[in-house]
């Protein structure tokens, strides 16, 4: 197919959901050919999955050094690496592929330091690649009409924005000793934070999508519910933005009840906006002094940058795997315009290396206040 | 790709929205590769969009005749055919393909009267070939939860189902003269029924898809509420099933306010259920004297078959799209397992001719019913 | 108080439940003192409990003959009676005290039959007094404003009213024998209808005051889900109404995992509505074309008979207590205008008499159809 | 009526909108007759208001301090008194009303400062008078299963609760100079704290009064998101209890979007649980890996607690005015144990002198906080 890319993956492999994801986005559009993969850290097992999942025996990598220069040689390398391997390795793995030309989709978080994000971030600005972050959820077509709703003004300034993604996954006091779970709350495998990093990680990168503020100062919060653990499974972060937002923000692994717990309330000075993403196709919408509207993915009246996100029908559900699928739209799009010297006017709509480096500086910074008590750090731009 | 079955499309042309979903689904788990395709009525068009979405030149047909002939002189034919043309067509294009041998997954309505749908079901058998029908909301992982939970006892004896698919599309009297409205209307195109036929018959199917019930006799009203309508664009039937359970099931295309407007509720001795195809991931349970409560696809303790039809974690939405590609996934085994001589386990989860040849049935008795103001029309087996 | 009326009731001894209920709503807002009543089949019993809720002795009856000889005969007798006994005495009850002068609300069904209801109606015209029946759901201030929005073509012509009312009360078989069930579904006991007769008829009603439109013609499904039971458990009606709009009510006794279960959802050419008695602060309204909005009690721009029918702020829950208090206060409004032989603009909005009748009618004709396989059958006026 | 105790209301005149939430509640069960009251700074016209509202001549005060003295004077003073005046006369005359041997009823806040609060929960003490607070929203039945479920030990160590009331009310820019607002957010008229202060304090409340925990420190940021406000509009709180819980509180009158916006979310050890004061009569409980259950007001297996705090069958709503109720209801079964030299088991439901304290040392923590930047203050006990 014409217009068709190739794809390659690293990490993803046959215990990962995350791997899962990529590769049910990936497919679901047709716009890119899975060409290539180094899965697993374990080689021989990395190649029978890549094989598993049709990838030729020429491009079954073992290691993604291994892919790496394969894949320079070729004429026809892969046109986008996913890099979903352990956080501790996307720096190495992101520069790496960043410095021979390719075009990289990373997992969050970017990196473990905001100094290896910054540096990421540079490089890619420098060989004039792409460089995304995997803050899929920002690709659900209305988390994109709240942000294109702030940006026309429809709430006029924005006041206050308040994110959650507060879940139950280790609210289990018996799984602390699963290893599967123990390791995240370990500094030394886990860095300097745990829940934050992981998950409250998507909602502060919601909370710049869609009212288009960074964050300039925080205050935090951590603490660990379930003992044993060093790091926080629980944490609130205070924000300051830099258009005058004030933030609150709600993370958590404890939160028992909360099937996935991630949300978005937006307010300003003349309306407010909510959207949950385990009812994703809705976005509530109260302007000022009028009652509540229930705008529908798919609905009429629409900014383009969610009609664009949108796949079937109104009423017909879409999910994760469509959301995932914007990103991995937006960047063919974005992919393909570099082709030809151009820029793809949803290239801004993508999660790129500065929400990348803006996340981390907030995390780290956010670990630093806590371990102060709460001091408000700033954050250096 | 080893495993991966080659597929072909008929209809599902550029102007198509069911072409799209078909497309989406097919491509979601890579277990097909788009082979070949007769995708509009127009040859030249038809060709000319399957060369843009992938498929190569010379299989991309100008008519399903064509198709037919070509791919069935191919020593690597496609192993599936979808029907996504117009409801009139899908008799005689289903019948050519099953009498060469192919397998094939029909729109609905699988004919446009009961006795082509048994020919086809007959011809189906008699060629030891699948014939699905898309019925495509039982593919939802929750529909299969609530049939699994029906089948296991959980209900007890099933005493009623309520089902609704009551949405707006046709409600705005403007648009009555739209010929894209207006043929639904008319029952020299459209045959005795108009919504019962098109949405309607979704609720008949997942009330027996679910309950494990065929409907044994059936009353009905039927009305237009837009003038100018012949055929109905609202209606109400009453139904009576083979295993006791009585029905209730409303369809409208004129219920302004509602988005999608598909659920169902089952009442048993001991418990009821509760799903709507808008929040598609939760399945409501309540044990008679016991508080609802609220199971989660991807959560713990579902039945096989719901977790089958589920990929990723819980708290993500899966939507409308999953869903068929669960139908595409149990083809896929199915028609696997046939080439082996074998049968998939999973063959029974799908909707095939009988449900086909029995919604019709329903539909038909519907409309006589309704002609006779009501009077209750039996289902001759 | 100068303002406040006395009241009496007849019926709603200690074990029953909507005694309860009116004693709430009727001190709710201070508009009456409760100042007499006959509360018990048991004589002695309902002294002592007349006594109990503060009813001075002399007016603590044995029966509600003597309530009537006494009260008449007194200079300030009651300015209302509630008839809250079982239903086979409301014709009798209600009839005695009409005709001494009286104003009377009456339980709902008015009577048992509808020859029965038109002769009280008569009666109430002819003396002039207030027959108004406990179709209380009618006071919900949302309910009000839905039946404002319709009065003032916010929809649109009305084209279909989709009401129900199915409950899990009756749904134990266990519960089959038991006395304060068995009774109700035995015709020498309970009449032509159970279900429709009991809850059914307050949907029937909603349907009618929300919309305006009387009932024509009627189709009836009636069922009995628990075995031993010679009534229906469970009803579909199938209506015309004299303004055009066609209906679809369904009520139940035995749908486990309902809990009360009581909504409507009107459908006009230009606007759909949506009430639900347990959400009962809201009313979704949605404009054709356009998204959905909620409207809340208490919020801005709602129509006076909703305002007046709001005693909080908005989103602090107002409930059942509230809403049959407004039938209270808008009685009270009545009776005192009567007092100066002048009208209250608020007793349109009241469940009268022809409310009473109209109900039966449609019950015992839904009845007659049932008998005959669903034949419809018109209501003469 | 022999059970019936006599009440008296200060404040709550004729504009005022508690007062109406008040009467509504006392009248609700017939318990109190409302016998005196002082309801308006301009004495003639709370008089005739008092007049309007039944009171008799002689105790339709003009004043507080007349009030005091005339009853006190009397052989049948009132056995109840609610103060609902402005906040900054609530310790002056609740103090003159205990001193006096009065029961006292006080609207929230309690005082103006802890100091006063603990001075006049130590005469409460010392006179053995109740004095309880008006946190209205504790009366609510599934609040109270709550609380009970937390002490059963249902949710094993509660570790984070999670409150919010967040509303909308002030979320105009052009209401800024509306006198019935400005005061509010003026220190010198409304103190150290204005949104906390006046609605927070209920989420406050809840937490303590649903966990059994005291708040052991805090940390908070208080803004102002309208230009001109010197007290805040918005608030986060973030909290230690004394039994090892978390806290996170967001509190806010700029949330345009929400309704009213109090809710309250439990995680403990094996099960978590939500409430929300919009839909008042559920309360959703989630045990460790099982599905989320929707409990029921009314519904069988309530605590005796919820049991007592029902009025009406299960999918009735009840609403705010029952709430309150619920604290009459309890304060009357307080004060007639009293009369009797003995103790109600209800005392201990009631928000007692010591939640007034409590919430009010917080408050002025919580400022002082704000003050400093965040900065954690202990509660000294």
């Amino acid at each position: 197919m014409e217009r068709a890319l190739s794809w390659g993956l690293i990490g993803g492999g046959a215990e990962s959901q995350i791997g899962d994801a990529h590769r049910l986005a990936v497919r679901l559009d047709g716009l890119y050919r899975f060409a290539a993969g180094a899965l697993d850290i374990d080689p021989e097992r990395g190649k029978a999955f890549a094989r598993d999942l049709g990838i030729s025996e020429d491009r079954a990598y073992g290691t993604w050094q291994e892919m790496l220069e394969r894949e320079a040689a070729r004429p026809d390398p892969v046109d986008l690496v996913t890099v979903a391997t352990p956080n501790a390795t996307h720096f190495e793995i992101s520069r790496a592929f960043l410095e021979r030309g390719f075009h990289v989709l990373c997992e969050k978080p970017l990196t473990t330091t905001p100094q290896e994000a910054e540096a990421l971030a540079a490089l890619a600005a420098a060989e004039n690649r792409i460089l995304a972050v995997n803050f899929g959820y920002s690709g659900y077509a209305m988390v994109r009409q709240a942000r294109a709703m702030v940006r026309s003004g429809a709430l006029g300034r924005v006041r206050l924005v308040v994110a959650e993604f507060a879940h139950a996954s280790h609210g289990d006091a018996a799984d602390a000793d699963n290893p599967r779970v123990r390791w995240r709350y370990d500094p030394k495998q886990a860095g300097v934070s745990s829940v934050l990093a992981d998950a409250g990680i998507h909602a502060l990168h919601l909370a710049s999508y869609v009212t288009g503020q960074s964050v300039a100062s925080v205050s935090a919060d951590f603490v660990s519910c379930v003992a044993g653990r060093e790091l926080e499974d629980d944490a609130m972060l205070l924000l300051r933005f830099d258009g005058g937002a004030v933030g609150r923000l709600w993370t958590s692994a404890v939160a028992i009840g909360q099937v996935h717990g991630l949300n978005i309330r937006v307010f300003g000075e003349t309306g407010g906006l909510r959207w949950d993403q385990e009812a994703p196709n809705q976005l509530r919408w109260t302007p000022l002094g009028a009652p509540t509207r229930i705008l529908e993915r798919g609905g009429e009246g629409l900014a383009p940058e969610a009609q664009r996100a949108s796949r079937i029908t109104v009423g017909h559900p879409e999910g994760l795997v469509g959301a995932f699928g914007n990103l991995y739209r937006d960047l063919h799009d974005a992919i393909a315009a570099a082709r030809k010297d151009g820029t793809s006017p949803w290239l801004a709509g993508l999660p790129l290396a500065d929400a990348g480096v803006e996340t981390l500086r907030v995390v780290h910074a956010a670990a630093e206040s806590a371990r102060k008590a709460g001091r408000w750090v700033k954050l250096s731009a």
